[in-house]
């Protein structure tokens, strides 16, 4: 499906370690329109990684929030009235600033109006999309695969699964960290996307960075799972792992191709 | 006060060990009107159990999202605009589609205006009605007990306290299960009426689906304690222990009468 | 810079472990006006301590909630409309019943408009305001000291950093407990001004009910250091510290100049 000889092992795991480090010594700030359920999960995320989370919706606020942040998230989780005319201001306030976003679509696939809404963002130019297969395949009406959909938009796409794809039309990896308590805990989703974002804010390349951001979440569920006794505790150990993830470890860990 | 007879122990503890292995079976997605404070803990409650969340309050998508859930819950806190919009429909819905409904009045003893809408949702039919004594009592006026404010409205009550009270005018059970500590992790009993709406989407008896939940969660919430060293890592434990139990578990531990 | 005289490190553990057990006794409700990011936490702290949080933001019943509560909380994070509306009519309860009102002006130093909101909400006589050093700059102009703002608007200022200040232009007290793992846990502030108003509900005196507050939270976040493998675990082990926290303990840990 794709060149398997794209990239190697090695580069995506020795990137998300370089791109890990600049964020630690930068500390970005996120701005992030996202779900009621996930904000508080996604703050903690971006605080373990060393990146500091922004979440003001209001109209009056968030175009100076997000013009001195270092990227933007936009998760159509709980999306409401005040959410949209946020993403607005926001979207906007980016391009004019030349700073990355990203989208998360979520549950698209269940809410036809969340579809179409999710298809004019698109033209507004992410950085990266982070999404599930349902989502996809509801954002991309089933037409494209991710690879024609990433070049077609000039984007990078993050499908999230059991094994992860990041595309950009041009460069594909497979990454095959994480663990199924992930998908028992909520915001987990969203939080990657948070990592994404984050990671834009220092690696102007959105393909590395979401590549980056998804092997980072990855090895550190992997890590939690070896502690966890369930989905309560995976949740803490998780913010425990991002919190002490190094580049070493990355690079032991990282299951790419 | 009720027939001792009505339910032998046996009983309720074999029904929620089935309810639960019916709902791990199916999965089925609870879409939840919740407080803001409630809304991530109620939903790792229903990932950790097994169920799926979704949380949506928009007026342009709750439609979708309730008519293709398993059951609807109705949370009064932190209740504002949005969430009474969200309410109409999503109970409307809900009754189109014959889809169970949960009512948790929460604070209703606090605020008059929230005592006079909750009696107004009584008349909407709800399957089950989790709340405490003293929301019993805003609710109700003072003049009925739980069994005949269960008959009259042709509901199943879910009374929580130390010892837990499920009567829907004709079965009664006592639940004794529970530790002190669930009352110090806010969200609990909210998260207690989420699990009610999962129940009652794989189990129609809402007598029988309450009787389970409120077993459930009162069995998870003693193991929890045993390994718990406060409110914090009390909440962490619960989480996992809803999602290990078992049918076996439910009924070594059970205490019903 | 201030007089090491002004109060023995004896006299603020002795007066934080006197609040501890009267907050023990009293139980007193905390009505919080708080950002979406930090409700859940700010419960959960406040439930920990011995504290009941409400969180209602509706303009039809705050009032109601505010004036049969012991003290309100108003945090100017993720401000909106709503959370306006509710400060107006929150802050005009809480004068007209004598009921003391904690000001966190969260993120002043990133939205003008929220710093020219904040400064309004100055002449409706908080008593206490908890922030940083960075938002007290942006919140007094950079003009004044601390003891001189305090002094200025008849207040108590709470200021956090490595070493807290506690001041009300009369007395102050430096309370070099904490962890820098507090900084990496979202709402770790916000709750730390919740405590503030908790005790308030119990404490007249605000400098000594600011004081009780911030040693309190530092000698938990201490304790809970000692406990914890990274961010995640840190904030499960800071709400059982708090529930496990006692006179003697915070006598003995309490380092206060």
């Amino acid at each position: 499906m794709r060149d398997p000889g794209a990239l190697a092992r090695d580069d995506v795991a020795a990137i998300a370690g370089a791109t890990l480090e600049r964020l630690r010594a930068a500390a970005p700030r996120v701005h992030c329109i996202t779900n009621a359920v996930a904000q508080n999960f996604t703050a903690n995320a971006l605080l373990a990684l060393g990146a500091v989370p922004s979440m003001t919706l209001s109209a009056e606020e968030i175009g100076a929030f997000v013009a001195r942040s270092g990227a933007l998230l936009v998760n159509l989780g709980t999306f409401d009235a005040e959410r949209r005319a946020a993403t607005a201001i926001a979207v906007e306030t980016a391009a004019k600033h030349n700073l990355p976003w990203v989208l998360d679509p979520v549950f698209v696939d269940r809410s036809d109006s969340r579809a179409v809404y999710a298809r004019e963002l698109m033209a507004r130019a992410p950085a990266a999309v982070r999404l599930n297969r349902a989502e996809f395949a509801a954002l991309a009406g089933g037409e494209t695969s991710p690879d024609a959909f990433a070049r077609n938009h000039k984007t990078t796409i993050g499908l999230s699964g059991q094994t992860d794809l990041v595309a950009d039309g041009t460069r594909a990896a497979l990454i095959a960290n994480g663990h199924p308590l992930m998908a028992r805990v909520t915001a987990m989703g969203c939080a990657a996307s948070a990592l994404v974002a984050a990671c834009l804010a220092v690696e102007p390349d959105a393909w590395r960075a979401t590549a980056s951001a998804l092997a980072i979440i990855g090895v550190a569920g992997e890590i939690a799972a070896e502690k966890a006794s369930g989905p309560g505790s995976f949740a803490v150990a998780i913010l425990d792992a991002l919190h002490n993830l190094d580049a070493k470890t990355l690079n032991l860990r990282a299951k790419v191709s």
